[in-house]
């Protein structure tokens, strides 16, 4: 991997954010290879368990980024531990629909994190963060397995959508509490000539209005 | 891959080998990256995180194989769920340690496996079993560990070695019981011309004597 070989800016936001994605991806991986076991096909099972895969994968670019920079990931990954497990922890699929929500939610906004964040990064964490996302949108599979539920049993739209506010909701509650701790990654992502509160707002409805176009797809009301 | 796109004997032994093989890596993916979630350090969790992404890799390379058959991944896996199952049922770890020493003795008893039975096997099978093998042995970083713990307390050298005899146990149990119910596969493992429970007999042996070989290199009674 040449990006993760090259010397990466020091600036601390920067640092921050790798460890921020490293940490949600290792996290990522966790979780999808749990909420596979739930599976009741073996190819839906194949397909949780493939994100969890590239989930992986991610941590082990971001992980060999960090280490290029002399830092220790364990130390850069510390600070968003408690944010990104809570998340978790608030947010456990209690059946397999919720867990496929939960996928697509998450690779949804992922991928709109790293998109939007790659505006604001120097060349080469740009071009690590793209490497990334080019290989994020594995949970298109997510819509037809959804979309069968719906239909198979109406009621189910209704559960999904609570569940799928509720995702969003509790991963924005986190993400302010990171963005508050953490000024020098806020004012990174926010830009620094900007004013970092209407920035960071900005941002938010970018990926909310991203979410609701997701939310369609799946047949779900936003 | 290229092993995966040429059609494949149809022999009953071999399309059983492979359902068994896939069977056992994808649910040696799951239960590595469940057990690495155990793992106190960062490093320790990637290690074994990364064990279980190469099992993954084994389950999507024999997959394919079957789907070259023009067989169903699900149906040729079937026969060999329950066995496979109440194996991890019966050996669930109970701590760290115990998930390593797991890791390692049943990463080292498939590489023993894969090289035995690549003796016995078509051309094109044996190309893509000696594939799989060539990506085992991720576990090597277990013997420093194993090894750290024992000298830190000495009792748990005990305890692990009763912990892999018991792993052991379980495994050829299981291993007979599916010689039992799948004859033609156990008739090509023992290799068609010679006596069929001597030879099988004389391969659990064979695996027995290099599991001897790996406790010793732990630091445990065999």
């Amino acid at each position: 991997m040449s990006d993760a070989s090259s010397p990466v800016p020091s600036a601390d936001g920067v640092l921050d954010l790798l460890g921020l994605l490293a940490y949600a991806s290792l996290t990522a991986f966790f979780r999808l290879a749990d909420d596979a076991a739930l599976a009741i096909s073996l190819a839906d099972k194949t397909a949780l368990a493939e994100m969890a895969v590239a989930e992986f994968g991610h941590f082990q670019l971001l992980r060999r980024r960090i280490e290029a920079t002399s830092a220790d990931p364990t130390e850069v990954m510390q600070p968003f531990v408690a944010a990104i497990d809570a998340f978790h922890a608030r947010t456990a699929p209690s059946d397999w629909l919720e867990s496929l929500v939960k996928a697509y939610v998450g690779d949804g906004i992922a991928a709109d994190f790293y998109r939007t964040i790659a505006q604001v990064l120097d060349p080469e964490t740009r071009d690590l963060v793209l490497t990334v996302l080019a290989d994020t949108g594995h949970s298109e599979f997510v819509i037809a397995r959804v979309r069968q539920a719906i239909e198979a049993d109406p009621r189910v739209a209704g559960r999904l959508a609570l569940w799928a506010r509720r995702l969003v909701g509790e991963a924005l509650g986190q993400a302010q509490r990171v963005a508050a701790e953490r000024e020098p990654l806020a004012r990174m992502l926010a830009g620094e000539a900007a004013s970092q509160l209407g920035d960071i707002g900005r941002m938010f409805a970018r990926l909310t209005d991203a979410h609701a176009a997701r939310m369609a797809s799946l047949g779900l009301a936003d």
